[in-house]
């Protein structure tokens, strides 16, 4: 089986090495799936992760998540789902059935006294529902606590979630680096999301120290790092070329996005946003070598039912078109624009990076350190 | 040039490394091709088999295959066949003209002076017409017999054979071994063809021996393999998951398909099938590594003309949709979900065979041990 | 980074190696891209040739070309071009603003203090309008003259010269050979040039020496090889297949296609065509390994205004479509024809030459030891 990246491109890629292998993502995490109500009571639906084929379903209200795929002769159980006994699924072919809580194979309708029956099974996958997303832990570890691979605040009780999902046809490390990536802010600098919000955008940050970042990587908790724009960072509001001033930033009396932070596995935090009472949480999922999951969800502290509903509507009314699709619209072209140079693994040395760089080198270093594994073809067969 | 099967794989599946080869099928074989009312006199018609791309006529009734590809460039003749003499291809780019029978080189138009004439050629492949198909020898061996190439039965003169040609999205090996599986019954549990047939279906088989099979490997005649089911399995009509019935099997009167058998170079024979008086005899003809051609054929016996349009009659207007699709066409989407899994070749042994499974070994031993030679992408340049 | 052709096929291959590894075109040669017309003043255009990726604009009339890949994280500039600046393009992703004629980043708005502005670039590649071509040297040693990569009279001072371009799925070198081979006249023998044109067409061409070739290598000017149809062949107008005549070239009083050659880095002159009056020039530009632009163009001495309306004319009625597309179109699909066989390298040695394809060998040879390099991977990165 060929190596995932050509050791000659790891060994140029030093500083980094294990981010640059991890096209597939890194494996022994949580990840956000479906959303909570893509999936309904004794409902089954495939779902492609890290390159692979998961099969999700839920029962008296628990997901489970198994391997997408016979143990027998390796045919997808999505292709026709057939469940006979709540809890079970049969595969249409040739009447394997297994429990989807344990992967365990059960029964063989068409040959009931085999010897394989209660003796084997495919793999199944811990789960647990939080905040509206279904979480899996992709691995064979032990599964680590699933707040030590969400941001700060995500889990926290007060805290209401709502969100999208989309598929972008990019990396998924295009996707962390386009959303950590500071200077980037210059493509939004017409979005819809300026009109009638008096919010500050300036076209770019011109560093004024090296020390731009906070990174955390404490025993326990989730590991990642704070880029410190506010603190650290002069804001550009006037575009030049040659001495000419062409464009101006966006002047508003909002201050937005003053904390803005990464995290294992491949998770965005943005404080507040895009509103100051919001916080965005966005996740970049590897599906394969060149697609992600965009999972972007906004958090708001809530105190009665009247606030969860009145969230409810401005999510719905306002800010999942303006936000979610408007404003990050232009991250995912941008994003599948950069997939073409990166899908060469020499892109990764044949870059140059600028000093507003920085954080992006930081949290690939953080990620080669930190992960608790890189997901290989050889997880897959 | 690449080996087609890594050769650590071939090491993992060493009871039958010739059939986890093949993945272009075996060579010096006949393979049905077009079926005879697809090929009218004066016509030319490209075909690919086994990786090969042919071109077939037909001059006074008889057929004639050569290599689709001119000796000159490597053209297609059948982009835009153009025939000026019968019994000759002329080639539409620079004229070389070639004898179909035996694929010499007999004149070239712009320059009939060239010192290539009647000293090269093109492969020409042997061609036999018989029972409504027509049979190549893939191959520059002698060309066996073609009784040795077809089940027992097909060629009897008493027997009159109807059938239909698909393209299936899957390897030819997939095809051979879902016809051969005796418990791929379970996804025909709900076949059109049960309504107001009153045939015997069961879930599947218990086997009650090891000994089910019998080998054919006489030096005259074909080599395979009788699955004896009859003999040596229980059916399974109650479908039990976890000790509760969950489905039953389809009981009917009218015993059909007591005797299985799979024959190289890659055709099965179930009779009766789909009627007491009828037998079904089906190829997977390998296009490339992942499309075979399901040629399915029903023969009767037949003493008088009268017979011979009454059965013409019930295959058209009942046994063709019926059987040859309705109830054919679960197996060809059973197929195409298999490809994915052994599109990858560790899938042969990472599969998980169970006691059923038995024959389906024996056949690609008998593969494995019997074939004239393995088609490899050498042979086709 | 795997080699462009198997060592082993290149051995085979000893008398024109060079040729069989240009599958991505010669470097460090002139190259005709867009017309004229196709770039007006202040427009960007993404161009591909060579297998690199090009951004073309026009400033005050004249025409510059980059590499469409940002320095910085490589993006396309082309996905959105954005100039604030006569001269300059802006990348969309991060604003490092680029002069479109050195390829110096000069400025960066989201951070225009970083150390990179003024020190770094992309690569910009010398451009040349003549006769309505924007010529575009693909390489980075100093540029050759672009008289030296033109056929003879091509840049004639009274020379008025008109063409279109098309995209064709072949391979370059397919193009080249297809053009300079006498006997493809052969799929011509239909075409509605013939109608209403007096034109003598033969069917091939007999070689009556060996000697049907001139080649020029001279170190000044362009490197070419005439093929002397008319002075060592003899026209063949009548088809015969053993012996029996089965067709008629078309026999006309216009004496046209006396004079073919063929020049580095792959353009043809046919010297007249489709005319007496008329001079055709025709290039095939490497796009990828599998596609070239197919630049075709008719030459007419001229001598006043009147004149060069009169051709403007006498093209846009009469021969563009009668010979440039009507005429041409035939070569188009005998190429695309070829290239299923051609994209097996093999095919180089695998194929069977004919007397009158020396010319052919020839070319193969001229090109394998007068280009100025071999466009490879390793230069697009």
């Amino acid at each position: 089986m060929k190596p995932l990246v050509d050791p000659d491109i790891l060994e140029k890629c030093s500083l980094y090495p294990d981010y640059v292998e991890a096209k597939l993502g890194f494996r022994n995490h949580w990840y956000p799936t479906l959303l909570s109500e893509e999936l309904a009571e004794g409902e089954f639906k495939a779902h492609e992760i890290l390159g692979d084929r998961l099969l999700l379903t839920r029962v008296d209200g628990e997901v489970f998540a198994v391997r997408d795929r016979c143990l027998h002769r390796g045919v997808p159980f999505s292709r026709k789902p057939e469940c006979y006994k709540k809890g079970t699924i049969t595969c249409w072919y040739h009447a394997f059935t297994f429990d989807m809580a344990s992967g365990e194979l059960v029964d063989i309708m068409t040959n009931p006294r085999s010897n394989l029956i209660g003796k084997t099974g495919i793999a199944a996958f811990p789960v647990q529902e939080a905040k509206g997303l279904i979480f899996i832990f992709m691995g064979d570890d032990e599964p680590a606590a699933l707040k030590d691979d969400v941001p700060p605040g995500f889990l926290d009780e007060d805290v209401c979630i709502r969100g999208i999902r989309q598929e972008v046809a990019a990396n998924w490390r295009i996707g962390c680096e386009n959303g950590f990536d500071s200077t980037h802010v210059f493509i939004h600098k017409e979005s819809i999301l300026l009109d009638g919000n008096d919010i500050a955008l300036p076209l770019g940050f011109v560093p004024t120290s090296r020390d731009t970042f906070k990174v955390v990587t404490e025993e326990e908790g989730p590991k990642g790092i704070y880029d410190l724009l506010a603190e650290h960072c002069e804001p550009v509001f006037e575009g030049t070329v040659q001495g000419e001033t062409v464009l101006q930033g966006h002047m508003g009396e909002t201050r937005v996005a003053s904390d803005i932070s990464i995290w294992l596995p491949g998770v965005l935090r943005v404080d507040p946003w895009p509103d100051p009472s919001l916080t965005q949480f966005e996740w970049y999922v590897p599906i394969d070598e060149e697609r992600h999951y965009y999972i972007a969800t906004l958090g708001r502290k809530i105190a009665t039912s009247e606030d969860e509903s009145a969230f409810a509507d401005e999510f719905e009314n306002k800010w999942k078109d303006l936000a979610l699709r408007g404003f990050n619209d232009d991250d995912i072209w941008a994003r599948e624009a950069q997939q073409t140079f990166y899908k060469n693994d020499e892109a990764w040395y044949k870059e140059q990076l600028f000093e507003p760089d920085r954080n992006i080198s930081k949290w690939r270093q953080l990620a080669s350190e930190h992960n608790r594994g890189i997901q290989r073809y050889e997880h897959l067969l």
